[in-house]
Parts: structure tokens; sequence; C-alpha cells
């Protein structure tokens, strides 16, 4: 198809490679290249062909949008910026703290060539994001409550594996089931992220470490684990490798409001996700086919996903969208 | 404040009430007038002046979004086309299978004077509308199914009172748990409404009456009841103005599907709605400030949820929403 939307992966980590299996479910759009810092050679993708990172501006005219795949702490700061100057870009960069200043930068660059560059876009910051958006709107006069998980929560993981005597492990993120009855419920409490979450590790040991020890340290590990009910199992590295080698994650977003003094309304979005990458690239496409048709309409700048109408997300006709799902 | 986008109401009912209530609860709106087909000394609202309906056209630039209250099945298929050529109208027109021709009807007078007409907006055609092309559009290859209730349905109550010997009656559609559980666990059920949902009638008898009768009449009747597993309920009149006094509703919309092959993916939405009319009416206020704003850049022509950014519908400004919910 001539038609199809012509993207490309800047990045072939678990997101990359989630990227280029979304495409495969998407007909519309066709994956031309995967930009690599690595040597090329070295990248396996499951069938698109693979550049070296150095020479991604030669293909600046046969890419409709360039999605980013990198890390948020090292990569997307830089590359964003960079790239967005002369592709449209979709990213999904979440920390949350830095997003207004990153959105600045990467508007910059924007602006200098007129493109879109569709940031921080997955389900949180993402889907999410618009959900908390959707309740705030329509219940003024309510509070919105965020919980993540069941959940694999890979800067806790990593935050395991540097305690001394840790030879593998991974931490679950639990969203509290009290919490959320009470939520549902309609009532309106005020919970931390403490109240609303507990923290489950499993950690294989060292032949030589001290269980107690290690469990002490990770659950005093300040901000990580320390203000958290957190529960320390030791499994042997087969259980390890058995059990804990996916990235399942989820969560809800529920907004619990009045519409008028003694009526009670109550919006719930969740996730049950087996992959926490395949579903955040799963989204960066869908965004990716927005952001297209937003810069063949002459639109461009930094955007966020508060700035995409549904109907754009959808290779479906408008007037079969109106007739199929409204 | 001189800056609050002036709204009207077109039809004094629960929903019209709905948004009076509604707009209380967001002070840049304000609500100007109610227009009405009784004689407005008759009709008594919380603090807004009433006017006759036959007088609407001295206040076309006075009123910034006429939000429409009247039924689907008289009122808006001649209400929406004739205001939609003075005002921007928002409406809440329900009748799925007649949607499409609606909508061409409403853009037709829409296009004579540059006017907005935002149709079908509510729940459901509305929010669950937009959740099933979201869910579509991020797991394309999946399910969707919606589920109502636990709620009060208007048009299964007006049946019950239709049968002879019937007092009073409300009926309430109940999802099937087994069938919610069946498609949240990821698993993708071929599932007919009637699977999904069962009904409860709660029925108060005329002293003569034969409950037999009645509850056969009920259980038989087709489409409504016939190919539903349906209980018949007989209370005293008493119990039925107690208990049966409110309009509550809600449902889900879940979509399952997967990234990749064996990869599943679950996103649900969920209301729980203490007043269906309330709520309708809060998102038809949410979307009259969004009709708004749309109507400040220029657009015009029919219009439904889908074409309408989450950006729209907020109070807020972009940098606060990118700060506070993003």
């Amino acid at each position: 198809m001539n038609n199809q939307i012509k993207v490309a992966i800047v990045g072939y980590g678990n997101l990359g490679r989630g990227v280029e299996l979304s495409i495969l479910k998407n007909p519309d759009i066709s994956l031309v290249a995967v930009f690599s810092r690595r040597d090329p050679k070295s990248v396996t993708t499951i069938n698109t062909p693979v550049f070296s990172l150095d020479n991604i501006l030669d293909y600046k005219d046969k890419v409709d949008v360039l999605i980013l795949c990198g890390g948020s702490k090292d990569d997307l700061p830089i590359q964003g910026p960079l790239f967005a100057e002369h592709f449209n870009i979709v990213d999904s960069y979440d920390n949350h703290a830095k997003i207004p200043e990153y959105f600045e930068n990467v508007d910059k660059s924007c602006q200098k060539n007129k493109k879109i560059g569709m940031i921080s876009v997955g389900w949180d910051p993402g889907m999410f994001s618009i959900n908390r958006l959707y309740g705030e709107a329509l219940l003024p006069d309510g509070d919105t409550y965020t919980f993540w998980g069941k959940g694999l929560s890979q800067g806790h993981s990593d935050a395991i594996r540097r305690v001394n005597g840790v030879k593998a492990g991974v931490q679950y993120t639990i969203p509290s089931n009290d919490a959320i009855t009470k939520v549902r419920s309609g009532v309106r409490p005020t919970l931390s992220t403490k109240d609303k979450h507990t923290r489950e590790c499993f950690v294989v040991l060292n032949d030589d470490a001290d269980a107690k020890k290690v469990e002490n340290e990770i659950k005093t590990m300040p901000n990580y684990f320390e203000p958290y009910d957190t529960t320390v199992n030791f499994i042997s590295q087969e259980e390890f490798d058995k059990n804990h080698n996916t990235m399942p994650h989820g969560g809800f977003v529920i907004r619990s409001g009045k519409s008028s003094d003694s009526v009670n309304q109550v919006i719930e979005y969740a996730l049950k996700l087996d992959s926490n990458p395949e579903f955040t690239a799963s989204v960066l496409v869908a965004y990716a086919r927005a952001t297209h048709k937003m810069a063949l309409k002459g639109e461009f700048g930094a955007k966020t996903v508060f700035d995409v109408a549904p109907i754009l997300l959808s290779s479906k006709s408008p007037i079969q969208l109106v007739k199929e799902l409204l």
C-alpha cells in the first residue's frame, strides 16, 4: 500500500520491539526502519531493516513519524529536541516532574521546521492522564485516585539489584484492595501513595549473602521502600527464571464526585497488562497515526495526548466510526 | 464574570434540571435561560429565568451554546436541525440506529450560519463510545464488550407500565457477573446482549389484577423481555415509593486484545452512577465548554465526541493540565 503511514523507530529494546509487534497489527502503518546506536549487524529485529543512528538524517524525507523508544533519563532529553527539528516524533517521556521543561525544549525544536513533537505518550503518562482530565472535567466536584499495579516496577527492581548480596531481584507494586474498595464506594478518603500500595520483592541471594541483612537494607531504603509496607521473598534462581520473566503492569484511575449535593458518581478506568512495554508501544503507534494526520492538517509544535481528538487515533473513516462505535 | 460561557437550556425535565445543577459546579459557565414549551410561569427552576420556546430566536446573540434536553424520539429530530441553524447546540441524541441520519440533518443546518452541532453526547452514546474507539485503536486485534447496568431502563419500565393490571413498575438491567469475569480474564467469548444481562422488575399491582397473568405477560413480551432471564417481584406501593424513586445506572466497556501472539491486554472503563440524568447532564455541560472553544476557533458543522480533543473539555489552561494531570 502506497498510502501507508511510514514510521521509523529509534532504539530497539523492549519498547522498540513492542512498536515493531504493534505495527504488525496495524495494516495502515508500515515500519520502514529501525535506527540504533549499536552496530546494525548486532541488532536482530523481526523483519525490519536496521540502520546506524548516525545516518538518520538521510531518511528525513522518507519517514512520516519517528517513534523514540529510548529511556526518559538519558536518551529522550537529548533525542527529543534533536530529532523534533527534522521529524515528527512520538515518545513516551515519563519523568512527570520534568515534563513541562521537556515540553518546552521539544516545542522549540518543532518550531524550526514545523514538525510535531507528541510527547509523554503511553499509559501513565498517557491514557491515565486523559482519564484524569475527563474525570475532572465531567465531575468538577470530586477527587481523582490513581493506583498502580499489580505490576513490575523497573526502578524499584533496579534498586533491589544494587543491594549488596543480591544476585537477582524484582519488585511488584500492588494496589491496596481496601483502598480501591473504599474509593469505588463513593467515599472520598484522603490517601497517600503509601496508603494505596504495598511492595512485594522476589530476591535471589548470592551464596555468601546474609538474608536478614539484605531484607533489612531493602525495607529501610528511603523513598523506594521505607514508608511502604514491603515484603521480601527469597527464592531460587530457577524459580526466578521461571516465574518472574515477564513485565506485567496496570492500574486504575478512579474519579469519585458529586453531580449535586447528595448524588455520587464514580468513573473508573482500569488496565490489566500482560506486558507493560508492549502496551506502551501500542499506544505510541496509535498516536503516531494521529500525529501524521495532524501534520497533514498543518499542525505543528509540541503536543500531548490532551491535544488529540479520539477520531485521529483510528484507521477507520469518520462515518464508519459514527455508524459502528458511537 | 464577563468571560463566562453563556449557556441556555431547551426543555426542563430531569435532564434539563441536571444541566442546571451541573452548571452550578462549573464557575466558568453561566446559565442564562431555560426555554420551555410549557407556560414559563409553570416551570420552577433552581434559579434560572424561564422563557417561552416561541421567543428563543430573540436570544440567538445572547447565548454561546444551547443545550437541548428533549427526548430522542420526538423532540430532538425536530429541534436539533431547527436550532442548529441559529445556535451552537449540544444534545444527547441516543437512538443509535438513526444517528447517521440525524448527523446529516444537523450538519445541513449548521452549514447555513457556520454553527456547531455537537450531537449524541452523554455516556452511551458518549463516554462509552470514546472508550470503544480508544480500545479498538490501541488494541486492533481484540474484541469490545459493552455491559449496561445495574440501572433503571426507562424504556423497559414504560413497557411494564403498559401491561394490564400494573399500577406502577420499574425494570433494572443487570450485567452478568459471570460474563464480566470471563471478559476481564482476557478470554474473548462470543456473547449476545442476552448473555450479558438479566432483567429484574418491581411491580405494584392494581387491586383486582392477576399476578400470574401479569408476570407471564411481562416475561413473554417480545424483544423487551422475551429472550432474557427476567425476574418479576411484586411489591407494595409504599415499598415502591421508598426504594425505587431514583435513576441509578452505569455499565462497563471492556476491550480485550492481544498486542502480540500470546500477550493479553485488558482495558476497562466503568461507570457507577447514582443518577443517570445528572451524569448525562454533566457530560453535556463539559461538551458545551468544548463546543464554545471550537466555535471560537472557527470550526462548524455536526460533530460528535470523537471530534473533541480532551483538552477542550477542561476549564484549566494547557500548561496547568500538563503540570497537574499529565
